[in-house]
């Protein structure tokens, strides 16, 4: 008789990875360097460093180096919240009626409620050992700015969090959890800097957005001693980070001798899907198993980079400070309309994804909120937890192929990532309970405004 | 070389306790019966059968089964969430300086977010099996309406929510969360009963008590078809359920051969308190293990039921129509007051608890809710998770005990229950940060307008 599979599948201590994973390694077909915007050439690590700190930069440029060992006082940290269940979804399956066999890793259970801490968590660390004494970041939704007021917090580090304005505004309970952890709170745009004052005073009625507190934060990290900028996405070091995911379902699966067939990300940044696919990506480019896994991408219809984004070097943020990133994007000066809900909304995508995407490694689809939310309610009446509304875009497409499942009489295996809990979310849920909820989707002229903020450079010719 | 402690003991499927265990059968001195109000006779099946569901009816009434079973179906829902993990503070520990090992149980996994899913998805699985269509109760800071309402809606079984109703206007996010489940939220008192009306004719600006919630709730069960009520805490079939708590630390204390000398838990009517340290005083009263050990309830100072009540039969509610109870009670007509804090405001205790506290088998100790959010904030921290304004009592002892060794330089293992996370409870989070939460300790006065409502009757002139 087959092993029978729990319902949820922890990892004991010592099972849990001890090295992150960096895919880069592995792909014959590395996505193209970070650019200086100045000069066009490739960033160097000294380029970097003026923003970032020293071991994430070395991290970002690192395409070579396959596994790279966690280290021990970081693994500490892990453990105060990790290993994350990856949970069989006996009762979701049984709902649907179908053969396939659904398994999601929950990264929830930590109080910031999402994926997000294992990246804060090695960015607070490095920046200490770095002998900094504060950060700058900016946060959104509010998952990313309570993993680093977390994180900060217990490494003893100063955090300033930029908030977009009219998050910080809907969202009392995300800001109070943060200046609970220790952090300083800045709604964006603010009058604390260059860029923030710039946009008040073209705007002194908005409500901010990704892009704009980014500059926020950069900026401010830039001008004050001892101090450097994280960030939560996009970037390949928080990629890496994110590889204890995959790392740790890939155990998970190995232990029972399980073998996904299909394997689903939310993307908004792409760091809990590039983080959750590594591994097996991995395996996949080097024809040693998962021939025939699908990896698909799932991203908002409102902020749809993936689907109908170009692929360019862009600036990542709206003051087009960062270096140029090649990407799958809508241009920096895209913002996703203000009714969409949740995270989800930057105009960009992690390299390494992107490059993916390029070569038809992952697929990806979009889905309206509507239809997010009535896949979350559907999933937490049976499962029991209540999603955050990004995590409910995997959700959806999890969902939707194991109906295909149903169909067709396969019994698939369906990895999905549910990266965290909506607690905070409550305010959506409000509006889809009341039937106020509403749809968008960009126009196409919506979304040439966005490209036509993409930089006019040789590179973006070809 | 001893087994190494990992931080998070988790009990694999097949060490999940599958009895729930019944301490009145192994205490000689059992609690007293419940009475009938009119006749002041021991409460019969018949009686309470007209209130509450018939499995637990019968559980109530039983004093003599040890180890009563689980049933398998209930098993499967339990598995959604459980087991808890049993968590050592090993970064508490090192912030304490302290010799002692702390431990904690951690019932804040799940959704509803605390430990009261235990005995709500066993109160709504005997409903259904029953053939009940739905069920009514109340609720107050909003944990047990919560994790009721992800029962009832798993188990497809209708439920009206009584809210007290300063705490429905306080907490949109429990209210949306609890009508996203499916349930119906009715803010106490409400002209939808009787009680509710007589409440509002003398004071049309009332927020509401827990007494006056529970008396609607009561009432409309007895006057809707296939409905029945079912209650949070207090009972000892509630207590029964919870005893999986204990159960499973005893389980994974055992697995590492660790045996506690103090044992902590929150206590409101007891329902965490008595389920985590059911199987351990058992052992105790049977002379088998644990002799020497303490069992610490911790209260808050301004509803102090243990520390400043007393030992007297006393109706549940405010409306007198339930049956009476044996208990360490403040008087059905006391209320505490506005300022308090999240829950653990009900005038009375558990009879089992009572009965242990009145022959000396635990201590009991309150504290004011400034100090208990000094112990949460300073436990976030380190720990990481946001605590309930309710777990944070037992934080607060434990803090406290572990300080006690310190100074005394004894290495005692500190086992306390973590029964849920704060993140519901923010606003109070709001007033700690903000220096404007006030404590308050009721006067003898208070107290002694609360015991002039405790009825006169010949049972409590002993």
């Amino acid at each position: 008789m087959a092993k029978k599979i729990p319902t949820r599948l922890y990892l004991s201590e010592d099972e849990i990875p001890r090295f992150w994973y960096n895919l880069r390694a592995d792909m014959k077909a590395k996505p193209d360097p970070l650019l200086h915007p100045g000069t066009l050439k490739p960033a160097t690590a000294q380029d970097l460093e003026a923003v970032f700190c020293k071991e994430p930069v070395k991290q970002e440029l690192d395409d070579s180096t396959r596994l790279i060992p966690i280290p021990e006082a970081l693994e500490e940290f892990y453990l105060s919240y990790r290993p994350a269940p990856l949970i069989r979804a006996y009762f979701l399956e049984k709902a649907l009626g179908t053969p396939a066999e659904i398994y999601y890793k929950f990264e929830g259970t930590n109080t910031s409620g999402s994926h997000k801490l294992n990246s804060a968590a090695a960015q607070a660390y490095y920046a200490k050992e770095e002998g900094l004494t504060s950060v700058t970041t900016e946060t959104g939704a509010g998952q990313w700015g309570t993993a680093m007021a977390m994180a900060a917090g217990y490494y003893g580090l100063g955090l300033t969090v930029y908030m977009v304005k009219v998050s910080s505004e809907q969202k009392p309970y995300r800001k109070a959890l943060i200046e609970t952890y220790g952090a300083k709170l800045i709604p964006s745009p603010s009058n604390t800097t260059e860029s923030g004052r710039k946009i008040l005073e073209k705007d002194p009625d908005t409500g901010g957005s990704l892009g704009c507190a980014i500059s926020e934060a950069v900026e401010q990290a830039v001008k004050t001693d001892k101090c450097r900028y994280v960030l939560g996405s996009v970037m390949n070091h928080v990629v890496l980070h994110q590889s204890i995911i995959g790392q740790e379902t890939k155990a998970a699966l190995d232990k029972y001798g399980i073998k996904p067939d299909i394997i689903i990300g939310c993307a908004g940044g792409g760091s809990n899907l590039g983080g959750l696919i590594a591994p097996f990506m991995g395996e996949k480019l080097l024809g040693k198993s998962n021939a025939n896994t699908r990896f698909i991408a799932v991203e908002p219809a409102s902020c749809p980079s993936f689907t109908r984004g170009r692929y360019a070097y862009d600036f990542g943020d709206t003051a087009r400070t960062t270096p140029l990133i090649r990407m799958m994007t809508l241009g920096n000066g895209f913002i996703p309309s203000a009714n969409h809900a949740g995270g989800l909304r930057y105009h960009g995508m992690n390299p390494i994804l992107s490059k993916l995407y390029k070569d038809g490694l992952i697929e990806a689809r979009s889905a309206v909120q509507s239809e997010v939310f009535d896949a979350a309610v559907q999933f937490m009446k049976v499962e029991g937890i209540l999603p955050a509304p990004e995590s409910s875009h995997a959700i959806k497409a999890a969902i939707d192929e194991a109906l295909e499942c149903k169909r067709t009489k396969e019994k698939k295996v369906i990895v999905f990532g549910l990266t965290g809990t909506g607690y905070f979310d409550l305010t959506a849920y409000i509006a889809y309970n009341n039937k106020t909820m509403t749809d968008y989707i960009p126009t196409d002229e919506d979304l040439a405004k966005g490209f036509s903020s993409i930089p006019d450079i040789p590179q973006n010719k070809d």
